[in-house]
């Protein structure tokens, strides 16, 4: 049966899910039996699990059914019946359920934690909700110590779940080196390269190939929406800043469209069903992408804004009258947004990093004034994807323990 | 007016539009005027295209409005009235549209070749939409030199061009030694780098962290499907192939999504709208994500195939009869993309490189036996954004030298 030994580091530890992961046993199994055409798990909290037989066999963890060494399925479901049953369903001293299948009385034995944490009946589900919270001017951003979270993975963890949560971050105590935030990038995953280098230095120059290399004001944007799918992360890093003017200014993408959506339905269509385009050129590229200004999950929640004024492409696939609405829309959506009721303002101070979620959170800077003093912050991308996989392998760590490993 | 100088190269020239890119003039303009409330230009040819006013007035050229440096734009359009309208509309003598507005006298000067292309009249629409070629077992692979294509624009151009439309070509000629792809990527963009590595080995080797990385057969699938947005270019050079069996094989997903919907219409709604899960999880790494397993734009055609067995996640956010219907239409799926009348299958030589859109072709292999020889792929990932910037700036070189620059 499944027992997979991996080595991490100085832990050795052995599986028994299909999957790389701990399942500490919080709650035991009472019972396990065909109920209809499903297979019900009664749970000594009194919750039940209904599963249907086919994914439960797609799940086996065996050696024949998935990887010992990658732990990825070797099983191949175009071979096994949709209407698959179980022929008999036992509970053994470990607390697993056993199962004898009547493909060929194949045999699948599974960990009643694994079994817990990926149940899908109503009640699991509603438990793995959580609810966004968003945020306007009174907003307070958390401080987290950049020099701690490189080696304590509490103080990283408590960093990424309030990142993950409000969008909207600052470190304090980075060292003024450049290239320190490399360091704090690689603690959650790869470094997103882009036409800008894979850090880049947001200072004054003569050649500037973005806006922001310009010492003008920035009205209050998201990076790169001439992506597809532009950077989740970003990190700015305050090196120097003497010169006068150049405040952060950040404000909430999600909570905008919260408000936009209550104030002004018709417009919240709009701006969540066009595609608006945009275009990064330069001399040496030239990448256009578009979507909706506030993109909406299919539950109707906010998952991106895209919005930038500065590498707006012009609209040129809409029939004339829509493309009046989606200008208009487009106007009331900027006008709102740069309201006082949602911005957060301060100086960076150099030291500090912001990191936000650079497709929730719109970010700009006051002028700054290049003959009164320096100012110079390095930054990077991260992707979503990374936040997701570093909270999970933090989350996993804290299973591992849990579990005794 | 907005006239920018730009060095690219040994290339020195000037812009008269709000981006980087050159139009040369093929159609003059017979006249431009105000009509209604919008503007009505006129071409030689006897098209007529109408611009909405605020459109027009946001793509200012002129270096107030658009900076000469960056050719991002400077205006701030919230200040802009939506009503605004040109006071006077003349043709100058380069056959350039010059309009005096009405919100304070502003003065735009708009370039010909820029105004036709970016008309946004049905006709002018039209001509812009390609149809998307599907193919089936009967397709003959387009081949180019893998060689010639790092040092010729225009046999490069043949190459993404076809890569572009068709999801799958083969390169052949391509030095096989290690890092040889590097070189072909980077005439493209920039390699996206995963938890495999900027490069990979695709070989038999102890410690695998994927199944690809064993030498047992690996059925149809695609790259990636645990991240948001997989790669959208995936490179395979064959460097040694020595080994029985091996053969690769290919399938394009959007012929299948075309067959599906004409064949059985109810699963694929099912396999266009249902988000099924995947995940990637090493001793590393955890990454997950979710979507339909065709996905649509909001015109219906088919975007991006999200299909792997061996990396598919339990489906747990579904309600119970949900859930079961969705299980049933991936198994369809399955069954129909194994039927010999999508496959494409040949046994790749050292020097050949495969070069196909991740997020369209199925890709796999048969079962290879390391003990008759070796098997050597290298591999690399880039996205769709890269290979879209790379065949414009082509274009654009084209329409340089069309401009006579």
């Amino acid at each position: 049966m499944g027992s997979h030994e991996v080595l991490t580091g100085s832990v050795s530890y052995t599986l028994e899910t299909p999957d790389m992961d701990f399942w500490p046993i919080e709650v035991s199994i009472a019972r396990a039996q065909n109920s209809d055409e499903d297979i019900e798990v009664v749970w000594a909290d009194g919750c039940t699990s209904i599963y249907y037989p086919f994914w439960l066999r797609e799940q086996c963890s065996c050696t024949d059914c998935h990887s010992e060494t990658t732990r990825e399925a070797l099983i191949d479901i175009t071979k096994i019946p949709l209407e698959i049953q179980a022929e008999s369903i036992t509970l053994d001293e470990q607390g697993y359920v056993n199962i004898c299948w009547s493909d060929g009385g194949h045999k699948s034995r599974y960990h009643p934690g694994w079994l817990r944490a990926n149940s899908y009946d109503d009640w699991a589900q509603k438990e793995r909700v959580s609810e966004l919270k968003t945020w306007d001017n009174s907003f307070s951003v958390l401080e987290f110590d950049g020099v701690r979270l490189l080696e304590c993975d509490d103080h990283l963890y408590e960093w990424l779940t309030a990142l993950d949560s409000s969008g909207l971050t600052l470190l304090k105590n980075v060292p003024t080196t450049k290239g320190s935030i490399r360091k704090i990038a690689e603690r959650i995953g790869i470094i997103r390269q882009s036409n800008f280098g894979t850090l880049f230095d947001v200072v004054s120059k003569p050649d500037a190939d973005s806006n922001a290399y310009l010492s003008i004001g920035l009205p209050l944007h998201m990076d790169l929406p001439s992506r597809e799918t532009p950077p989740g992360l970003q990190f700015l890093h305050c090196i120097v800043n003497e010169a006068k003017g150049g405040a952060s200014q950040f404000v909430d993408g999600f909570h905008l469209a919260k408000i936009i959506k209550q104030e002004a339905p018709e417009i919240f269509k709009i701006v969540t069903t066009v595609d608006y385009s945009f275009q990064n050129r330069s001399v040496d590229c030239d990448f256009r992408a578009s979507g909706p200004l506030i993109r909406l999950d299919k539950y109707g929640n906010p998952i991106e804004s895209r919005i930038n004024t500065f590498i707006a492409a012009p609209i040129i696939n809409l029939p004339h009258d829509m493309l009046k609405k989606a200008i208009a829309a487009k106007h009331y959506l900027l006008q709102t947004m740069n309201e006082p009721r949602f911005k957060v303002e301060f100086k960076m101070q150099p030291g500090d990093m912001v990191a936000f979620d650079n497709r929730r959170i719109l970010h700009g800077r006051s002028e700054f004034y290049p003959n009164t003093g320096s100012r110079f912050l390095e930054g990077c991308y991260l992707d979503r994807d990374d936040l997701g996989s570093a909270l999970r392998m933090l989350e996993r760590k804290k299973r591992r323990i849990k579990s005794g490993y």
